[in-house]
């Protein structure tokens, strides 16, 4: 007895699966009473070496996988929605469990895959789907089943915080520390996708769809990438005794799902102001445990490696737990239509085009202020001013406690 | 169909776990398909009033209890090892699972426990023994199944913490710190158990038993608290960029399990470094995934109930998942007998004293120094000089690299 396992794609996900299934034999197999078996392996391009043993079916042809007289998992180490997808779909339907690291297929076609899944009684594990090693998938789909999640954060991007802290820490430009994580493998050659909030973006799509068995309607999230982020700004912000952190956030208000990807502010008492490199931390605030956060590494061969090794257990074991709770979430709202008072950093604006709808509480430099304000009101004055940059400050009322702490103007 | 539950004690524990039961009888239906219900409380003082639901039985008398006509669940949120131990016992015969909060009760019989609760066909939640609402028993339970686990770090007592934290932030005295975390209701009366280690100690044995199937020899675990440490100590860590955490730490080396539970210094790159306050962290190391860290609040009657209710729909839905991980531990040793170097703040002894074993390699003041030695020479010198004090320094090699940053005096 066996389980055999095809693993679409030798990248580094791909191949640390395939290497984690050799040095992990013999737990596997205590745990699943059965030998798992590596049987074949997708690859685009048939001219590359790779140290794959000779008896592992080696293709370019998805059809020669999905044919094989015994399949039990496939899993999906594959970039991109297609063909990913569509293998995956049928995966499904010829009786395999599935395990995805692909997010951005997720996010998109993930409600279709537990729906199909469901109907043919297979499982599907995506821990790898968001911040790589980090647990924080099936924390919330198997640890935290009672408690009502009412909001997630995270630092899900791993290559951004990696600029962010390079840029604070070596007082680097953006475009030097994105160089070096190009250079350290932490970024592709094109860092769209990471560095304007894209691949954040899928992620924060896949924990809303876990967290709240939905997920908002993608144009009302806000996306912003950090681009925009001077070497200047996160001095200022320093000085302050602040952080930028890239962060996706979603939260419940009443029947609504808030959902925001953005770069933002954390004062020291945030627990995110230490989570720095490419290290990857959530925050659950759930209505019975309060706030928990988990914090590790949020990619790479092995840690990505772990959470498909993990998944590779649950899917076989668990008996087809597709269902995620759902909750009557009705509408979904962009964090811009919140009217709640909060703290920002703003920039490129003077005093006088502030006023009069807006009165900073700390004028940092010529242009760039802290202000105590409504969403709507920054949005407002953002259409205005284009120039004007803006960043929220999380846990800001803190600050208003501490105010003497860092006010250095008071106007 | 109903899940007739009884709970053991209605301290802090007890009450809050009866008071989310209520408050998520939708969720626990929805997730077991059943109505549950609380169907007795044990308490010790019939006089005092509470506010339980009429129909609930409220007894003295365990076997009132025990000898209801159906009862699926028994929690225990009782302090100390007896009677504790006796009522799950009889629980478990009876085919109950249980699910307990105890950890002194838990760290000395959960072995017994689980193993007849195998023989029985019952599971065992034992989440709030540990970091109160921190899922860390059932992230190594559940999500960690294939990683093998190498070396666990904890700080798992809130009051040690909240002391310490209060010391550095305020400036305080150990006895002034002490007595606001009385007023608080952070600490006992009688606070042994939390600053002398002991409470922590427990929680240690316990995640041993999970993470490598085994608890070491109890005798050869050093156990320090935290009740050595000064203000002018925390001071001076401070003005060398550490803090102190009352740490307990478990791993394997080779067949061998090393453990202690005693103050420690962190720098600021140490994730429980930021960990303040009456919050709990664990960083599990593990060979696939690496590093990764829960946090969150280590105590309160909701996330400790938290813990118990999310163990409430493990047990009514696992198929007794007992059998925990083990490994091939044979021997376990002291933290004491490693010889390997490490980097140390003592405090209690004149450079002469130290001579000629020991060279240190900073001087903080007349009696203070860093030193880079073995555990060994350490112990050596604190039998030698019984006013010695010592605090390893965790990941002490980096300071090395980082020297220049602190490192005020060179000998």
């Amino acid at each position: 007895m066996t389980v055999k396992v095809a693993i679409l794609g030798f990248g580094t996900v791909g191949e640390g699966v395939y290497r984690t299934i050799q040095t992990h034999e013999s737990e596997l197999e205590a745990l699943l009473g059965k030998k798992v078996e590596v049987a074949a392996v997708l690859i685009k391009n048939n001219q590359k070496e790779r140290k794959i043993a000779k008896d592992v079916l080696i293709t370019t042809d998805f059809n020669e996988i999905i044919n094989l007289s015994q399949l039990d998992i496939v899993v999906d180490a594959i970039v991109g929605k297609d063909p990913a997808f569509n293998y995956l779909k049928q995966a499904i339907e010829r009786g395999c469990h599935i395990i995805t690291a692909n997010k951005e297929m997720f996010a998109h076609h993930g409600k279709e895959l537990l729906d199909l899944a469901e109907e043919h009684q297979v499982s599907i594990g995506f821990e790898a789907t968001v911040a790589g090693g980090v647990p924080i998938i099936q924390t919330l789909r198997q640890l935290l089943k009672v408690n009502r999640v009412q909001q997630i954060q995270g630092i899900v991007n791993g290559t951004s915080n990696f600029i962010l802290t390079e840029m604070r820490e070596k007082k680097q430009s953006f475009a030097d520390a994105l160089k070096l994580a190009q250079e350290k493998g932490f970024a592709e050659a094109d860092p769209t996708n990471d560095v304007e909030g894209f691949d954040a973006f899928y992620k924060l799509m896949v924990l809303s769809r876990v967290a709240f068995g939905n997920a908002p309607n993608w144009k009302a999230v806000e996306r912003v990438g950090i681009t925009s982020i001077t070497s200047d700004l996160i001095e200022t912000a320093d000085q302050l005794g602040f952080r930028f952190k890239h962060v996706v956030s979603i939260q419940k208000e009443g029947d609504k799902l808030i959902g925001s990807v953005r770069p933002v502010l954390v004062s020291k008492s945030h627990p995110f102001y230490h989570v720095e490199g490419v290290e990857n931390a959530v925050n659950v605030f759930s209505d019975i445990v309060g706030r928990i956060t988990l914090q590790g590494p949020g990619a790479g061969m092995f840690p990505t490696a772990s959470a498909v090794i993990e998944d590779l257990v649950y899917v076989s074991q668990s008996n087809q737990q597709n269902k995620l709770q759902t909750n009557p979430v009705i509408e979904v709202l962009p964090l811009a239509a919140g009217s709640v008072n909060n703290f920002w950093l703003i920039s490129g604006v003077s005093k006088t085009e502030l006023s009069p709808s807006i009165h900073p509480v700390d004028q940092v430099s010529d242009q760039t202020f802290i202000v105590e304000t409504t969403d709507e009101e920054i949005l407002q004055k953002a259409k205005e001013f284009p120039s004007l940059s803006y960043y929220p400050i999380l846990d800001g009322t803190q600050i208003l406690q501490n105010k003497k702490e860092y006010l250095t103007v008071t106007i």
